[in-house]
């Protein structure tokens, strides 16, 4: 693999800072519980798989620290973001190991394994849906960055890729904080799939004019009826697939289902800072009068989705409620309590 | 009024730099019809009205130019942009009197007069629309700066606000050259209107969550069957409103209007250079393997549209043809040649 977002060794996890990137690759080295919380919220590691592997490492670091309990750990880095499942399911893997005086160095990376596992899965089973629609309209970025390796809705187009098939990928810029543009698009360039970035705008005009065959985005919520949280813009992307006739599809491995969540209303939401919006770097763009709004997440019904691409193969939104309850999925039920509903102003 | 797009005395075209604005308010003035010309081509005039204005007083600095032809000054201003139908009629109103020996500045002050007025009289003929309808979602901007005093988008909105109507707008910041951001909140907070700039992929979201009454927005070219071309992303936004039952207004001086268009497909869309979208300022934004699509415009098909907001009243899609054919667009008739057909992929 050209791209590994983290990685674990000796007491520090090493992480790609993914607010730097195209321009810098800086790695940060950290080595404290709260250096990981702080590493998810300010979103130098982003990804909903990717988070929830950092955050189980994060648990490591904790157990080395003094003093720490499993339980006061996982608080510190369950509040750091609230849509993501995985990032409450790889705490959750390491606090039971750690609490029933299992090794944690040894739960963590089983975590790692499995996602890794999964995604590559992943791939293998959604190759097939781009090998007559090669022209993929893609979200944000659900690429290795944001999954350790191999990526989510990228793997699947890199399995294609690899197989021959003619891939181009429309690639979002994915505003405020241009993750397609920024890490879709360095990732796919460092491996030489033909793509183009496009301003967000711009994906119903091509969708319109016949330019894109299908649409794959990542999640960081589903829900049991299928309805499910990814970065926002993807609910505009996905009325805009169904409205021109075109295949919508959700990649996520079993850590982004939520069996205790019966539906969209259920996902928390995140709303971050104004001024993701308003500057760009040491760049303002808007008049200091005007505030801004800026929710993180938007919630897509499931009726908008064609298939969810599981590591178990391409599923249906109607069996995600049997998957989420089923053997595949129970292992990684949280145990936390219920998320606050998501509001409806 | 607080805002005022351009003004012409003695020679002189004066008009705001809109690539500056909200940081620097800087004035061009030009004398020479090159200068407009790349002034427009440039965007330091931007909006379909505004363009038109500006190349009405283009045409007449063409005048004072030793050696110029009234048709060879047409083809100079009318090879800038080809989207925009105001910029045509623009040109045509002046070359007319030119060549008729009449005054061109008196026919260029008329042609200004008329859109201003057509303006305002959109103001009137939409606020209504809005009484219970208070919060507005609109793309780009459609204000005095797209159109040198009130606005087409705008002026309802602001007519509303005067008259005590508790008016909230929603600006999608509009990428990739953030006309919302900057250019529509500046105007707004000018006035003391309400309002936050949102990520253009916020729009869907907040329309989803019921914080969204209604949508309007400006056009650049408005077919005999109602489908129309405005900014990049308006195609998206005519969709998601519709998908969630909103009223979707189309506001337009007549000069929009496109009596020898038949439908879309014979609206040519400006692509523009990508570094539009994978720079800002000096920032490099993407990767440098990275290449980028910009479409400038994109086509939104008449059946998403609730109603044409004309100098004439609101209007149905389905009475636009009679609309361009009728007394009220009869003197706007271009004469030009057929535009290029829109390039399907």
């Amino acid at each position: 693999m050209a791209v590994r977002a983290l990685w674990y060794a000796n007491g520090t996890l090493s992480l790609i800072d993914q607010r730097r990137l195209p321009q810098t690759r800086r790695l940060l080295r950290l080595t404290r519980v709260a250096e990981v919380a702080q590493a998810i919220r300010t979103m130098a590691v982003r990804g909903a798989p990717a988070i929830g592997v950092a955050a189980a490492y994060g648990m490591v670091l904790a157990a080395r620290e003094r003093g720490r309990t499993p339980d006061a750990a996982a608080r510190i880095l369950g509040a750091t973001r609230p849509t993501a499942n995985d990032l409450f399911v790889g705490i959750e893997a390491v606090r039971r190991a750690w609490a029933e005086g299992e090794d944690p160095v040894a739960a963590a990376d089983a975590y790692r394994e499995r996602i890794v596992g999964e995604c590559r899965a992943i791939g293998e089973a959604g190759a097939p849906l781009f090998a007559e629609r090669p022209r993929v309209l893609t979200h944000c970025n659900a690429g290795a960055l944001a999954t350790v390796e191999w990526g989510t809705a990228l793997a699947p187009l890199r399995v294609a890729h690899d197989r021959g098939v003619r891939i181009f990928v429309w690639v979002d810029e994915t505003r405020p904080l241009l993750q397609g543009a920024r890490l879709t698009a360095w990732e796919l360039a460092q491996e030489g799939i033909p793509h183009a970035v496009i301003a967000d705008n711009a994906a119903g005009h091509f969708m319109h004019t016949g330019e894109v065959d299908a649409v794959i985005v990542g999640a960081d919520r589903i829900a049991r009826n299928g309805d499910f949280a990814n970065k926002i813009g993807t609910y505009e992307k996905a009325v805009l697939a169904h409205e021109n006739g075109l295949p919508f599809y959700v990649a996520a491995p079993f850590s982004t289902f939520d069996a205790g969540c019966a539906d969209g209303r259920g996902i928390p939401i995140e709303e971050r800072a104004g001024r993701e919006v308003t500057e760009l770097g040491d760049r303002s763009l808007t008049p200091r009068a005007s505030p801004a709004r800026n929710p993180a997440f938007d919630v897509t019904p499931a009726r908008y989705v064609t298939g969810f691409v599981t590591p178990v193969g391409v599923v249906r939104p109607s069996a995600v409620a049997r998957l989420a309850t089923g053997s595949g999925l129970g292992s990684f039920r949280t145990g936390r309590a219920a998320t606050p509903r998501h509001r409806r102003r």
